[in-house]
């Protein structure tokens, strides 16, 4: 492996960037770039970024940075499976949960595949027997509920990607055929409120925890038993649980769980959701060949993170547009607006997949840094957010870029017209003058009713929400925070950042840890 | 009125701000200063700010620039009846949606606070009819659910209250007596996504919309009655649907809706969760008692926010620390933390209430103003944000101020012991411990496992999340929020920002704007 890891501010590039001249949006926005500036993300998607202030001049500077930094070359060592993860020493292999790729990887991939490839096998046929009646509960009836008991990543990709997709079952004449719940707070208020609406008869929990350890995950198992056990005495409650772990942790028990799904080091929580992570639960609600088609959307844009050419790969361009914003525009923000109710908590995925990975002070050799990386990620579905935060996106102080996402169709395909237009077109409308409102503004002489512009924006547009543009958008982003991580020479796969809370609250727990701060704020919620 | 509008920055006190040694908080945190910085903000409620960098000498100046800005003065005067919303020229009065103020209140606001009253005592007999059946669906079937249509303030508050007051009825060993469901995004798939779980006949439909003219809520009102004809074609559609509305809007219709409940245009939307905007859903949901212990939290903190003396009045104080943070020492963003998973869409609703009240660049006489006023709001429920972002919270590039909120008791009071300690004392064992991580880290010789500390936070901190205690925080982050705009010297009560993009979305939905540009988004949206 011959790659070179400089810091983002020591390239030769990004000495370029910095004596740049920003284009004004208001200036370089027309139609034609609105049709020039987009391109193919995958499945059907579309990346335009008309409405970021990028010229040919700073394509070419970008494509230079991609270059310099080595970022497609990377991104093949991770297919290789290099140990690109220094920090823990691993591979990062989750892009195999998804689709093999035509490299010549190492040795040891090949038996991961196999795995990976393995446990789609094993829970698609698990699906299709819990759908058939064929596994049942422990008083013989047939499953109707799935509780995925997981936090981090254990929960929120996958609760996402079932919400994203709920809605995609509704259109296609079927309900999805198991309902799904999520419990991951360690707030006995989560599980007590999940299990006071489910029939634990009915109820299969998908228990989920890579090491097995989880200090949540595990508590809410046993509180969980506990609940089920005042509602239905009778009940075998290893009848009715399952887990998604790695082979040989403290959780691999049948006395616990009737059966065990696979995962492994190499696939970091937060990039887990193609994985057995998502895949039991999203099979069980959707069935394994809707699955396999949001598999294959991800694969998809997988492929297409591998062009070297910047305006062939989306999710790399998409990364330089955010370094640009961070590092050289200073922004320390990034909204995300989804115009989909379906995609309503993938803002919340989102800021674990970028803030857990890219939210670091030290390069990849353990040096400290001196240039700022991830941003605060937050957003919620429009329109909604028009009704809420846009004030402050419009008019605020600050600037913060915003990244829109945008389907041509309703994903249920169920719509009315009210005064001469349906609500999809509606949502669209307001969708579209979004963007053009917050670049170009509008200027009034009454400061209060002026309008900037120069908020600039991108967005990801498909035809309509389906598994296959779900995966694609997932993949996007995903491969988006590798390359960000690539450019910022960073760890993208690590999290040393939550060893000391976890380590502190164990003092607390524990009773001695000699900390007269600590004691004086347990005091204080006792 | 003899008030005085300063900016900000023109003030003697922001200079003393300015030239002032901010303490390092790793030097100053003591389990003595746990102890004394914490003060009552109502209803049982503690405010905390031990981990925030103030000191003594900081207090000082905290209350002199309160005093320079007039702060509780002008708070008064907004509960006096005088115009503090000037851009609109407006009283306003969402204070005595929630109880009298003992103060000379001019004659106009004496006629609203018979409105309001009035109001409650409508609403409150109107949910013991449906409560008790007197009041039924067309067909003769008691109601079982409500499901409010509407948008920003029609949707954020009243959600975030339900979801933070539903569990406490469990606790009391019922129900909610009706179940909620919510209406706001004009993305057909939210209505279709709700009707597709409910039962018309046995559903009340509560549009929500001040000036009734709200595009989304008018357009998902047609979409919703459309849906139902097909589910359920002998419906009396109207004999489900009320109205929240101004009296004399185009939505007081009775053909449409058989009962009307009344706001005005003195109660902000972001400010309405305590009118009968929040009211009728709430006092269907839990009972007409419960809405009124709710409104008692909120009153006793109201009275609280009148006390000149920083140390006797936490939403000052808040605000005070907010504006420090974000004009002295340049945060750009703020993490509200709940540890409850009662409040998982608090932080949404906050993030309307902040960011859309004081996310402007214009003081209170229409000048631009040159410092920065509302930060980024986010976040999510405590410990699920731990296994998210807050790897970037502790060792990213930027510092976030973080708003913690805490409680002794879980809300359901429903709990296991595993491994030696319950749920909830995990629950706040992890949050004390995060506190003391984020404020005094860890050094380590390791970058990658060096914690800088030095991240402020503070706490709100209550015995148990009761429908006082709510009420109490959410007045809490209310009159915070109109303390941050007297600091600013902004109108915290208009919205201009969001008009631009409403004008240019009718626009696209005329088809006649003669904007290039919004054609060719409006074609790759087609």
């Amino acid at each position: 492996m011959d790659l070179k890891f400089k810091n983002l501010t020591t390239t030769e590039s990004f000495k370029e960037l910095v004596s740049f001249s920003t284009p004004d949006i208001k200036n370089i926005l027309s139609a034609e770039r609105v049709s020039k500036c987009n391109i193919k993300t995958g499945a059907g998607l579309d990346y335009n970024y008309s409405a970021k202030p990028v010229d040919e001049k700073l394509l070419k500077i970008f494509q230079q940075l991609a270059d310099e930094q080595q970022v497609v070359k990377k991104y093949k060592e991770i297919l290789r499976g290099s140990i690109m993860n220094p920090g823990e020493k691993r591979m990062v292999l989750h892009h195999y949960t998804r689709g093999v790729h035509n490299i010549d990887y190492k040795e040891e991939v090949t038996d991961k595949i196999n795995l990976y490839k393995e446990q789609i096998e094993r829970f698609s046929d698990f699906a299709e027997k819990v759908h058939s009646g064929k596994i049942k509960g422990s008083k013989g009836a047939k499953f109707d509920t799935a509780v995925q008991v997981g936090i981090g990543g254990s929960d929120l990709g996958p609760r996402a990607l079932y919400l994203a997709l709920k809605g995609f079952m509704q259109s296609e004449g079927r309900k999805p055929l198991i309902n799904c719940e999520f419990i991951s707070n360690v707030d006995p208020d989560d599980a007590s409120d999940v299990i006071s609406r489910i029939n634990p008869e009915t109820t299969l929990f998908i228990v989920v925890s890579k090491s097995g350890t989880t200090q949540e995950t595990l508590t809410n198992t046993a509180l969980v038993k506990n609940l089920i056990k005042t509602k239905s005495q009778s009940i075998d409650i290893a009848k009715h649980m399952i887990a998604v772990t790695g082979k040989g942790s403290p959780m691999e028990n049948p006395l616990e769980f009737f059966n065990s799904f696979y995962i492994d080091d190499f696939i970091g929580g937060r990039y887990s959701s193609t994985s057995a992570v998502g895949g039991v639960i999203l099979s069980l609600a959707f069935g394994s060949d809707i699955f396999k088609k949001f598999l294959e959307g991800a694969h998809a844009n997988d492929k297409i993170a591998m062009e070297q050419d910047i305006l062939k790969n989306p999710p790399l361009l998409d990364a330089l547009i955010s370094v640009y914003d961070r590092n050289i525009l200073k922004t320390t923000t990034e909204a995300i607006l989804p115009y989909s109710q379906a995609l309503s908590r993938f803002p919340a995925h989102l800021q674990q997949l970028i803030m857990e990975s890219n939210g670091k002070s030290v390069n990849l050799k353990g040096e400290a840094i001196n240039y700022e990386t991830s941003p605060v990620i937050f957003g919620e579905p429009g329109t909604n957010g028009q009704h809420s935060f846009y004030q402050m996106l419009h008019q605020g102080t600050d600037i913060v870029p915003l990244k829109f996402i945008g389907f041509k169709e309703s994903q249920q395909l169920c719509d009315v017209d009210f005064e001469g237009s349906s609500c999809q077109e509606k949502l669209n409308a307001n969708l579209v003058a979004q963007i053009t409102a917050f670049a170009i503004g509008q200027q009034d002489s009454n400061p209060n009713k002026n309008f900037p512009g120069g908020r600039t924006s991108d967005i990801l547009i498909g035809k309509r929400l389906t598994p296959e543009t779900v995966g694609s958008l997932l993949a996007h982003f995903e491969n988006r925070t590798v390359f960000q991580g690539f450019l910022w020479n960073i760890n993208s796969f690590d999290q040393e950042g939550v060893q000391l809370g976890k380590k502190l609250a164990g003092k607390v727990l524990s009773g001695n840890q000699e900390n007269p701060v600590l004691d004086a704020y347990s005091a204080l919620l006792k």
